[in-house]
């Protein structure tokens, strides 16, 4: 047994699954928030997200889309926007054990809010 | 039933406690690691942390206590720090329906790292 | 002489007031955007904004103001919003020795751009 | 006349050169202190930094090199560090008409402070 695990002795492998996926999506959320991006520098953004919050515990892929639409639509004289949650679209997939989570980040219209839930979970 | 509940009808109560408190710890971390802090302003810092993440969905309250020694060693002329992983010790209480989970960070020594573990679920 | 001293040794008092207050904007920015506030917990946030940035280097004050008008048109179900450089005005006050610089962040309609700009300096 | 360069007609152009570079390294140290990292991902990461930090007002480049030994020390069984300050050599080079900045982040042993200072300006 790894010696972190006994601190997870009173959840599942499916609850660990969604546990370590949400801290991810939190995670990401609020470290790159508020990132200066434009047309130009979107995919080494998208990139560089995909790479930091995949080495956390149990994740094993994360993909991320920057809303490209938002960007182009840019209206100001510096050209380039702060990266919010209202562009982000983020897949993470965790895996523990035998049970995998994905764990989606999207922008809900009829909610209005960039809303974080268990897409699928085995 | 709210607009939202339909994106959480595949996971249980007890899941979406942890879900929600596992999203609020990851973001707490990555909102606030890297703000500047001493024993003067430590208390305000910790009460804003506290405020703004109890906020967020299925949080019913969330505790900070920032590590006051290492404060009071500050060994540089500038009298602050970054806050750091190491520093915080975070409780955050969620609650869903009839379900209650505490999720927890704090940095474990034989570790080496700032864990996030739950640490009482109904 | 300090020991940090040798390395302004190449700029103007003047000019060390706008550099220490254009880092502590920056800081602030990139710290707080994305921060989770409502209505019931703007005011924690602001002090600790102000706590925290005013211990940098050289910086005398800060005041910070939250748009209430946009915390009150929250349109979702969720009750709170990510905090973003519109909502933010903030004052930043320098001393370096003989000289004084305040610095602002305001958003600027013509401009659409939350803009950092010295509004006053000896 | 650009529709902003009303609100810098208080100050020359090296001082916005060295403004603009403030703002910029204490944006880029404050977005993205605590963003997990190690040695696979510290490439992405110190490209996006740079991408996303060079298209603020009068950036003309931005290098960033994250220290290695730390990242090939790391003594935890997750296999990845919090980026910190003590991490970070940045250098910010701005241009505001005939006059450029050379703006540096270094940790510097002997004031045990990542310090940000102007390395060379015109």
């Amino acid at each position: 047994m790894e010696p972190e695990e006994k601190y997870f002795s009173n959840i599942t492998n499916r609850e660990r699954a969604i546990f370590e996926g949400a801290i991810t999506m939190g995670a990401l959320f609020h470290q790159f928030v508020g990132t200066p991006v434009n047309s130009d520098t979107v995919k080494s953004l998208e990139k560089a997200i995909e790479d930091a919050m995949s080495v956390q515990p149990c994740v094993s892929s994360v993909e991320v889309v920057i809303d490209r639409e938002i960007l182009e639509e840019i209206s100001n004289e510096f050209d380039y926007v702060s990266l919010s949650g209202e562009m982000l679209d983020v897949k993470v997939t965790t895996v523990c054990s035998d049970k995998q989570a994905l764990i989606r980040l999207k922008f809900i219209s009829e909610l209005n809010y960039p809303l974080m839930y268990v897409e699928d979970v085995d």
